[in-house]
């Protein structure tokens, strides 16, 4: 990989470095009604808008400038990955050439440049399709062992299926977007008659999310090793869940209400290109993959994701565990090849969450369900409250990052606060 | 209720009454470009594109030309039931009244009205979230009594909570449009090693759909007695689904990729407001239900449904179930009022399918699965071949159509062929 340096200081170990550059929109208090494209770059924001529209841009290849206009990045995605990368190396030559076009007109950065804790982001795409998986071994057998057999905790499916289902598009929101504890049918263990009231087990799952940049027809069929044309890059996503309102809603059809009132997508879209020397080959497996499953492409990322709680008691975040993607089972080529066996399309801006990543230990776990197992062993917090869910005025932060010694690929945080109802 | 009656002619009888003026998207081979909104009346398709252009529609309040230009009814839904209302009373004016400002001008005609025959139909929304229910309890008791338990076929939260769950948006389709036999992973019932390769138990749904004409935010929640200013009408609808590929997916987190392959929506959008004549209450329930989804309209409708097959060898459609809507055990401002119950919003463009509509005869029931008895009963065409499941070549029909001696609104017709992969 070349070595790069931006020629304006970014702090080390920053998220956004200048081997990032991830892509979002943004708005400015005084210029609210225009929402545009932007991409993150140490403290600050690059208005790819004004990027393009400054000239710096324009010889890049099937690019068009309307797309930075829009509040969200659907139709820039849409171009593909060729063309988005060359955004990115655009930028990435911009900002690290010190005998660049742009370093030579100091005037044009007063535009382009906005600091980041200036702006308000947005939802960074027009959902589509979302999909939710189930595809880490861990997090399955986890709630296997709680909820069927100790001893035999895995259903037969689940080493053959990347087991997934469909989930509610509209209620994915964006990091920083908080929302108010739901309501939903409960019903104790030993009762059938339910009530209807604000949940009591609510909480978080550890999830990253694919983001999709291309539109496939009826019928067509992708195979994993295809894949990364149709995917743009990841997001952190946490899947709210209420688990009292998911158990006793779930049978025989799946999670729909336990599940629907929040979703919580991170702001920054990190490209797949960008986390290349992060990528990893699956971990071997005792069941072999049916054809159509396998993938010769290295599909799992060495990213490092970390859980952490506040509650409006605390001065500051308090780590509740550290996972990562490579503990996944199966593998984000292998989800998608998955999906559109069956001939399902697939469009531009559909969101794929990962499921829950539980790592093998117990300080991996990605739920508040298995990291007090079950309500058994709930976390003590450092105000001296403990938890077995999550609690009126808590804020969750979820934060992702793949590191060596050259390079940090960060995802900034995803951050939601649950409000009293 | 005025009578209406049409100064051209329509012969008796005919699904698109004066009375019904149902809403589409149309596009002729000649302007294949310029597909546009129609209503349908009789034998002819009614150009509301042209009609507005030529001023027959500028009295109604609130009303902008250019929805009637989209390929989509979204922007024309998203107006509201009582402008969309005031669109189908204008309709219906101009073509009743003897002395309309339309009937003076015969010169227009040949703009605004066009032979059915000679159109196209597209998809006439873009589909935002797609839920699937699963309120007909003859069906939920037919199923459990096949897969669970002759004597309690029911699960214990069915009769308390509208079960559902998130479908695939990207594979809904037109009827008319044909789809080949999709391929899944398939297991025998007393194996645990799965192959992949073509369904062999290719089945249709029978169900009715309902499309949303309103965006609520999240956190917000709707009554069922508020659910009818957030709905605009119905159209058929066929949740094809692979039964041996759902059978094997489909626990714990419902179906999936044994549904997603395709499922068709009938081109023509009947307003609930045309179907109020024959709206219905509730049944009387054994189990009392939760006070959020206490409702006080009416909410079922006396909607009759049949169900037709035509094999490539046979020259006409064979009726192999009679059903209706009516009866149904959650009706639709129940599901709507349920899916808003915790918070999460609705979009202009939603499609919420009511699940199978059995009804409690043999005769009546809404899938091949039930109709045949799981295999035991199969179904003998008068071709003479027998069927358990759909096959290639087959051609599945639902017609759909509520009639008193005064009216008829009806849907057409949902007509679908399965391909060969």
């Amino acid at each position: 990989m070349k070595e790069l340096k931006c020629w304006f200081d970014i702090p080390q170990n920053h998220d956004f470095s200048i081997y990032n550059i991830p892509f979002g929109v943004f708005y400015t208090n005084n210029q609210k009604s225009t929402a545009r494209a932007g991409a993150a770059l140490g403290d600050f924001v690059i208005d790819l808008n004004s990027l393009f529209k400054l000239g710096y841009l324009s010889h890049i290849e099937d690019l068009k400038g309307e797309v930075f206009e829009k509040n969200k990045l659907n139709d820039l995605l849409s171009l593909g990955n060729k063309v988005c990368n060359n955004v990115r190396y655009a930028v990435q030559e911009l900002f690290s050439n010190p005998n660049s076009k742009l370093k030579k007109h100091p005037e044009h950065l007063e535009t382009i440049l906005i600091q980041i804790s200036l702006v308000k982001m947005l939802l960074p795409i027009q959902v589509k399709d979302y999909v939710d998986f189930y595809s880490s071994l861990d997090h399955a057998i986890n709630l296997g062992k709680m909820f069927r057999d100790e001893k035999n905790p895995l259903l037969p499916n689940w080493k053959h299926i990347p087991i997934g289902y469909h989930g509610r598009s509209s209620s994915i929101i964006v990091g920083g977007t908080n929302f108010k504890r739901p309501k939903g049918q409960l019903c104790a263990v030993d009762s059938t008659q339910p009530t209807f009231g604000l949940t009591k087990q609510l909480d978080f799952e550890l999830e990253m999310a694919f983001i999709t940049c291309k539109n496939t027809a009826l019928g067509e069929v992708i195979s994993p090793d295809e894949c990364s044309d149709a995917i743009f890059g990841f997001a952190l996503f946490n899947d709210w869940s209420a688990r009292d309102i998911q158990r006793w809603e779930y049978v025989p059809l799946g999670p729909f209400l336990g599940k629907s009132f929040a979703s919580s997508l991170s702001p920054w879209l990190v490209s797949l290109e960008a986390l290349t020397p992060f990528a990893l080959p699956s971990q071997d497996k005792d069941v072999s993959e049916l054809e159509y499953l396998k993938c010769k492409k290295n599909g799992l990322f060495d990213i490092h994701l970390e859980i952490y709680i506040q509650s409006d008691k605390m001065q500051e975040p308090f780590l509740i565990s550290r996972s990562n993607y490579k503990y996944m089972y199966w593998n984000l080529f292998q989800q998608l090849a998955h999906m559109t066996s069956n001939g399902s399309p697939i469009s531009v801006g559909d969101v794929y969450a990962s499921g829950t990543i539980s790592g093998p230990y117990p300080e991996s776990y990605g739920s508040m369900l298995e990291l007090a197992w079950k309500g058994n062993k709930p976390i003590t917090l450092p105000d001296g409250s403990r938890r077995s869910f999550i609690e009126d005025g808590d804020t969750v932060i979820f934060k992702g990052f793949a590191i060596n010694e050259h390079v940090r690929i960060g995802f900034g945080e995803l951050s939601v606060k649950v409000l009293p109802s």
